[in-house]
């Protein structure tokens, strides 16, 4: 699917040439932070070594269901699956080892991670918990390609070729089947020796129920355990080991159980270490172990003394022939049903017991790992589609990194998908709790991951935001309390941002989804919600934002202002468009007068010639403002009126103008001469966009806080409008400067930090995909378009709407022949119109169009080097179909 | 004072060889780890860089005052200065800073610390409180040379030398001088532009009183803060910022003050910085800082609000000259009187408040800063005096780095001063709060650095063993309860090894000191603790230990065994002599006849052909016996016996055998094949030496714990009493393992683990110094020797007993000259006896003794190589004087 290599590298240099003159067609020449060619650069994701091993941690585990995390070393780390984020816990003395034994040599036993890196500074040396006095393999090395991750293990003494592969069932427009809670941990090992070796990969786990997921738990020794039972289980397809608490009760926040299941037949077991003084436990647990990798195959399932708990282990036996190869599989899943409400945003609220979605599913986590187990088949096959469709796409790596990655998100500790299918989510992941809570409107309207992969789940967002959260006036509250109840609003002010922001981003789910019914739902609270502004900010409605306006920034902006009057003028434009197509008369025509007067004001008043402006004649003595900054988030409005379809409601040499500003004045290449008073996410040598500078002077003494600061969220958006804007090198330097820093050494790729881990603002990153490939999309219109921005000779993307999901491609077979193409290969999407961009400087000829053999009559449309194809009726695409284009051109 | 660089490569090779062979006499041919050049290179101590930087932390403060450590970027870092250990605690917002102005340029600013280094992974990006977001310098260089470090800060931009110097008073046998609650911070900067400079260096900190010492302070909020007061004062000497708190009780555990200061007269400073929302103070400050490098000069001395604190800033300024250099110093001193006892072994007396022994000396932070102020010419100068002949010794630079690191202990939070002189120290500092109680004596065995460093307060030790902790039974309670009381005493069974260690130990102190009086006032106690062996585990009186012995590894050994009756007859010897001293006839023929008798015993029954060992049959049945196993502190007593002066008790082929056994079988030069079950201080490619092995088999299937692990304690005992027997490789690759564990990196050089941080256990390292040096000692008899283990033909190395200390030197000036010296730099020394070794084949044709130009008339005995000058009466040798041996040889 993907070109090959010895390809790209030749086309690389045209191309960069090509697109770097044909992007510079803003206010300002583009400059680079880094050579074309690794902008551009195709090919494999990064493999982490040595101390790029150090701080990776890929989560695994469904959508709302919590995760628990791969470490670089093939570790599990940050077991964050008993409803909270909970950063550093691990399960003592959890993990998995190598017994080797090749014919007539001496066996050899391995703790099956990679080694262990400073420091070693702990008050008893390593923490015990982890093993560390174990031996372990040699060398690892990880490749993650979300939603698989891949460590491949190493050491001289032992001929074997060891890949761990972990995944879970992750597939678009599935949240059901992407919402299993459980993993898939594979071990494919290849015997290199010349000579047969017996093999167990043995799985040890503590039984952590109990465990209430806030700290740490560093032994077997916990007051809230005790009364543990791990139970040995042999069904037809399924054995393992099943872990509960006979002393935790079914209402208890910590109630649950954990399985460590196989679907191999010939295993060894033991239900639990013996329960001994000192370090009795491990030490007879590994000499069992190491003297020929078969442990007792105790099956006790007496529950644990009193504030202890136990730890259990799963072999999985094979004897390989020499290179052959054999796959181990285990499966570990977990059920906690409960949810603590810990977070609330009304205190008063706090301490209610919610219910997760996915235990109304799976009965327990035998349950969730017999379905896996049962469906494995199908759901890794469409996974593996959606991986190898969005990997095999023509976009350089590290775009692709940061669009999956970020995805990921969507199933770490900072969402829940509670039991009646509603959908919530923090700001992103303390160390221990989410932070801050729920659906905060300013920070959830940059993400588009969600929106574009899982619309059904953004749907539920939108029904809290207009049917939950709108007050009687109209303000919104910016954070839902839970359990949901229109009645129980948090009581604070509106945030400007994140009102008009959900009127845009509902204007994004109607164009993915075309669910106008459920538009004309909602449509008079969205109408009450786009007209508080003319109670709150906007009196006059001369189409600009006035007085105190709350946002993201956690302050109150005064006065006109680039970045709240944009927000405004693309909620004005969505709501004309909307009232319109729910037929409100008066609502469209009045938004678009609003939304005229706006834009000319706008223009008029915040302008300066580079960039967009706050107007406001205290900004030197009243805190927390930015005047003539050049705020990077100043076109944040037009970027979501962008990825929603809107298309540009200001004008377009402005836009590229400013973006090209924010990219001069904002990214620096160095940070060692930066002062930066506030919070440090880029540091030394790194490269970053800052959130805001005074390229003219007029830096208020205390301006906004965040304004020195870097946040990948907006990074994301800023590059991808970049691209958008044929700023194309610019763009791709903001997004590689974020991704160098999350190296695996210095921070987890898997978790981007802003405030708090797993940001949901970085999901803004999707845009990126959306940007690059030129994608444009209505599903009420059913139309579809591309126009890629890289690689336009061999194009390849990934695209995914409400009703299914696939690959673009475009390719020249030569100077007179293109191939065009769109690809369903799950769901189904239907067209009346697709559309696409001509090469440079040539002429179309014919198109003839088809769907496999059948060829479809169709309509022609040229306009500049745009092309539209349409059909009088839709055609209707089914998975596995193609709309194929021949392309003459003259 | 130090061989010429130059001149050592030549001799290292030379050296290399014949002390190979010449040493090879046990029953083993010595193998060594590493290149002899490597375990012989003297020179500077090492230079730490890049990642090694990271975990450095050199304790800076007084005996018995708790500690600040310096980071090796030069960043303050565990704040123990509370009363309690407390690791990972910093002062937000605590730091040094430099405004530099070359003239007719912009003026840069700069943090005067090294670059952050990952990971940056905090929740909210990496913590504010450490100011990661402003500009610092470039690179850092640390060098640690206690109590002096050193830190070399560069940036290519600006062109100034800058080196911070850190120490604070530290004079053997001086624990008063030793004792003030303070450091001194000392910014030795050089103009290296040609053109006049300014710069003002500025120290900026927390006020932390309130602060109870457990935790962290992550802000200026905190609910125990409030009311806290920063007043400037100017006095004539000294001006600077004293911080207090009106909220805190005179007699809360809190209370207390601390001072930042200065003997510099030109300063600008910040009572306290601006008290605002968000990020405003820090964004003031350093707004305020960098445009000129002068602060407001405020001085307001109105309290913080309750429930925050404040950061005030003292700035020293000066003007440079093209190539001028300034010396600007800083005191930053301390006063907490009020120790909380939350630590105590009877867990029903904790909560009382005992004071420290510095609060009666000074009655604040000021105070102790003017007192260093006005002496610190002397104290400096001793101090350097100290560090200049220790570390000018011809001792292997890394074993001169393991003896002074390890003494370090001593002032850190690992040991207490109390008011009445007492002195007291807990095994070692967990990460918040000392672990275990306190002056455990199967722990505090191993030490000598504090015994000859500080005998004083070693003798408080002993007065608490003897007069405090004996039971009416003769039974010593090893754990101190406080405050002392006898009749107050932890009641657990003894430990064998501590209470016969604590014996030998009083030898120990009594030989170094000369204390016969002492020594009689407690003699009944010591031999009533002596006799105890014959209540408890030697009823038979045969000589050796039985029955369960309670020990080091807090478990009980099983009969007769290698490292407890090795113990008790150390103790029998000492007991016997000291019996004599003090005129108890009865009691030293009963010491003897038991000591004959076990010598012959343990021989007969332990003795296995390589090593000794244990005699016990139900070895394989009992848990954690080592039966057959080689145990590393097999020979612990007689190696107490060595330094305390005993000499042999064990036949001498079967020491050097034992201990050949020992690094062959125990000392693993790579840890990847190696399976620990228990805790882990060693690991992958390091090397070190295990507590215990089994090369004959016979391994119990559960061994006593620990006996898999790596304790730099046990590898100084063991290292330092190879070379007492002439196995001198194998001795310095133990300690050069160790150290190379400790590489900065990995851990760090100031701070051995083992059951906590700062582990006394790591205070055997001062048996190296007397290993290394051949030192003997007696005080009562008023003899001194010295038989040097490594350059014979110019050594030079430290010595330290009760009355004094100083250098030993001699010095081959050809093949027939020799000069033989011993200096007192310190204190006085009074010998009737001193002796040497003559050089290899060597006859003695005369010797001629002197002490400046005064001759002195010696006798003059050869036994074998040994010469040993003497005089009839004895000889008092003051500070400043040599006695000077001119040797002739033919």
């Amino acid at each position: 699917m993907r070109p090959k290599i010895i390809l790209i590298s030749a086309l690389v240099l045209a191309l960069a040439f090509d697109l770097g003159l044909a992007a510079a067609t803003g206010g300002q020449d583009q400059t680079s932070a880094y050579p074309a060619q690794e902008l551009l650069k195709l090919g494999h994701q990064r493999v982490f070594e040595g101390q790029s091993l150090k701080e990776i941690a890929f989560p695994l585990g469904g959508v709302g269901t919590g995760t628990v995390s791969l470490g670089g070393r093939g570790n599990l780390r940050d077991w964050e699956i008993f409803n909270r984020p909970d950063k550093g816990v691990n399960l003592p003395f959890t993990f998995f080892s190598l017994y080797f034994e090749e014919e007539g040599r001496k066996p050899l036993v391995r703790v099956l991670e990679g080694p262990l890196t400073p420091p070693f500074t702990g008050q008893d040396g390593i923490p015990r918990d982890g093993v560390p006095g174990l031996p372990r393999m040699e060398t690892a090395r990880f490749i993650g390609e979300y939603p698989f991750a891949q460590v491949e293990l190493g050491d001289r003494k032992i001929p074997l070729q060891i890949t761990l592969e972990a995944f879970n069932p992750f597939i678009p427009l599935k949240p059901e089947e992407s919402g299993v809670p459980a993993v898939v941990f594979r071990y494919r090992i290849k015997n290199l020796s010349s000579r047969p070796v017996k093999i167990t990969v043995a799985g040890s786990i503590l039984n952590p129920v109990g465990f209430e997921g806030e700290g740490t738990i560093d032994s077997v020794g916990h007051p809230k355990f005790g009364a543990n039972v791990n139970r040995v289980r042999k069904e037809s397809g399924l054995s393992g080991l099943l872990m509960s608490s006979q002393k935790v009760k079914p209402e208890s926040p910590s109630f649950g159980t954990v399985a460590l299941t196989t679907t191999w037949k010939d295993i060894t077991y033991l239900s639990h270490w013996v329960r001994g003084d000192w370090w009795d436990d491990l030490q007879i647990f590994w000499d069992d172990f190491r003297q020929d990798g078969r442990l007792k195959d105790l099956d006790d399932a007496s529950p644990s003394p009193d504030g202890r708990t136990d730890i259990g282990t799963l072999g999985l036996l094979a004897s390989l022939a020499p290179f052959e190869e054999v796959e181990l599989p285990f499966i570990l899943s977990w059920n906690f049903p409960n949810v603590l409400n810990y977070f609330d945003i009304i205190p008063a609220r706090r301490g209610s017991v919610l219910k997760n979605h996915y235990a109304q599913q799976f009965a327990d986590a035998w349950a969730a790992a017999d379905y896996l187990a049962r469906n494995l088949q199908p759901l890794e096959k469409e996974t593996r589609k959606f991986k190898d469709a969005f990997f095999g796409s023509t976009l350089p790596a590290f775009v692709l990194d940061a669009v999956s990655s970020q995805a990921a998100t969507i199933r770490t500790a900072a969402c829940l998908w509670l039991a009646d299918g509603s959908f919530f989510g923090f700001e992103g992941c303390d160390d221990q709790g989410g932070c801050c809570p729920l659906n905060c409107a300013h920070v959830w309207n940059y993400e588009q991951s969600l929106a574009f992969l899982f619309p059904t789940l953004e749907k539920s967002m939108r029904e809290t935001d207009f049917l939950n959260n709108l007050k009687p006036d109209g303000a919104m509250a910016f954070r839902t309390s839970l359990p949901l109840d229109p009645k129980v609003l948090w009581d604070f002010r509106p945030a400007a941002d994140g009102q008009m922001g959900r009127v845009i981003n509902l204007y994004r789910d109607w164009q993915v989804s075309g669910d106008t019914s459920f538009l004309k739902r909602i449509w008079p609270k969205v109408r009450k919600a786009l007209e508080y502004a003319w109670v709150q900010w906007d009196a006059d409605r001369d189409g600009l934002l006035e007085g105190e306006q709350h946002n993201t920034y956690d302050i109150e902006f005064i006065g006109p202002n680039s970045m709240l009057s944009g927000f405004y003028l693309g909620a004005l434009l969505a709501g004309q468009r909307m009232a319109e197509a729910v037929g409100d008369v008066d609502a469209s025509r009045e938004f678009r007068d609003v939304f005229d007067k706006g834009r000319r004001k706008y223009e008029e008043l915040l302008w300066n010639g580079e960039y967009y402006v706050q107007k406001y004649d205290k900004v030197m003595e009243k805190k927390y403002q930015y005047g003539d900054g050049c705020l990077s988030d100043q076109l944040l409005g037009q970027w979501l009126g962008m990825v929603a379809g809107l298309g540009r409601f200001l004008p377009e040499d402005h836009i590229k103008t400013a973006l090209g500003s924010i990219y001069h004045y904002n990214f620096l290449t160095d940070f060692s001469e930066h002062s930066n008073a506030q919070r440090t996410y880029a540091l030394n040598d790194e490269k970053g966009l800052l959130t805001c500078s005074w390229p003219k002077g007029g830096r208020p003494p205390l301006p906004f806080p965040y304004s020195d600061e870097v946040w990948t969220g907006i990074e994301y958006q800023v590059a991808s409008h970049l691209i958008y804007e044929d700023r194309l090198f610019e763009g791709l330097s903001i997004v590689k400067a974020a991704r160098d820093r999350y190296d695996g050494w210095r921070r987890n790729p898997w978790d981007e930090i802003e405030c708090g881990h797993h940001y949901v603002r970085a999901m803004s990153s999707w845009g990126l995909l959306l940007g690059l490939s030129g994608f444009e999309y209505s599903a009420p219109e059913m139309r579809m378009g591309f126009e890629p921005k890289v690689y336009p000779d061999d194009f390849r993307g990934f695209w995914c709407v409400g009703s299914g999901w696939g690959e673009y491609y475009q390719k020249a077979a030569d100077k007179v022949q293109w191939v065009v193409g769109l690809k369903v290969i799950s769901g189904d999407l239907s067209l009346k119109e697709f559309s696409f961009k001509l090469p440079a400087a040539a002429k179309l000829l014919r198109v003839t169009a088809g769907v496999g053999s059948l060829s479809l009559k169709a309509g022609v449309k040229v306009q500049g080097d745009r092309v539209t194809v349409s059909w009088p009726k839709p055609i209707l695409l089914k998975a596995g179909e193609d709309l194929h284009l021949d392309v003459k051109l003259q």
